[in-house]
């Protein structure tokens, strides 16, 4: 696999649209299998991160800017699955998401500000940056959850 | 939702690598988990792509552009969770892609190529160039999962 400059897209502002849309599903339950998809894809660079930022895996700088730049991209993705009537099934999500959606829309925007800042730190190769920005990123995803995500 | 520009990435020939490694995944499971997220995502936005290259759907540039460029970033991460000893389990996986490896690396470059040249054809902003770059990649996703994949 061939490596590559890391993007400079947070830094830089840009976000990645998401591409797909309500129409892109036909069922309810594929909606909900896209959204989860892109939340792992996301949680799994987390946990890259997060064990660096924990002192429990070596930094390493490259793969630092990596995880983080395909967290900050991803982050835009899993919210055009959150169509109406996708609350039942193989799903964590809490009605609220769509009652009370202005709140929800807030939680995601602050997320991918985070994610965003956190692409930033871990493109600055120091880690003392990444542990800064690591912690409230790490909080956005947990006060989404707390809030609209059904106890597991 | 913000929009941005799309990301010239695949016609700067930039490829964004994985971030995540073998050492990412605590049990074969998380790896399993991980690619068929990977996969899932790129499968959603080929659908995306599918449906305005076969008529189905109307050509929306944007959305094209921005579905081809998820395709091409997510097209280089599934590849690290196939860790030696995940083919069974919640997978699909033939054995063949670590017996054979030197065949599914290639056929895996072959498909990130062909999903490059996919996101250089969205961004013209001409639906007949989707339509010449849909077929040819989706060729690579359907010989790869020919031979590496267990039929469903």
């Amino acid at each position: 696999m061939k490596f590559a400059p890391t993007l400079a897209l947070a830094a830089a502002g840009l976000v990645l649209a998401a591409g797909a849309s309500a129409q892109s599903f036909q069922k309810p339950e594929d909606a909900i299998k896209y959204r989860r998809s892109a939340m792992t894809v996301m949680a799994v660079h987390f946990g890259v991160l997060g064990a660096m930022a924990n002192g429990k895996a070596p930094f390493d700088a490259q793969a630092a800017a990596r995880s983080a730049d395909v967290i900050a991209l991803v982050s835009h993705l899993p919210f055009a699955g959150f169509v109406p009537g996708t609350d039942k099934g193989d799903t964590g999500a809490k009605p609220e998401i769509w009652t009370e959606q202005a709140k929800f829309d807030a939680a995601r925007d602050k997320m991918q500000d985070a994610v965003g800042k956190l692409a930033v730190a871990a493109k600055t190769g120091n880690v003392e940056n990444l542990k800064m920005a690591f912690g409230p990123a790490a909080q956005t995803c947990k006060a989404c959850h707390d809030d609209f995500r059904k106890k597991l």
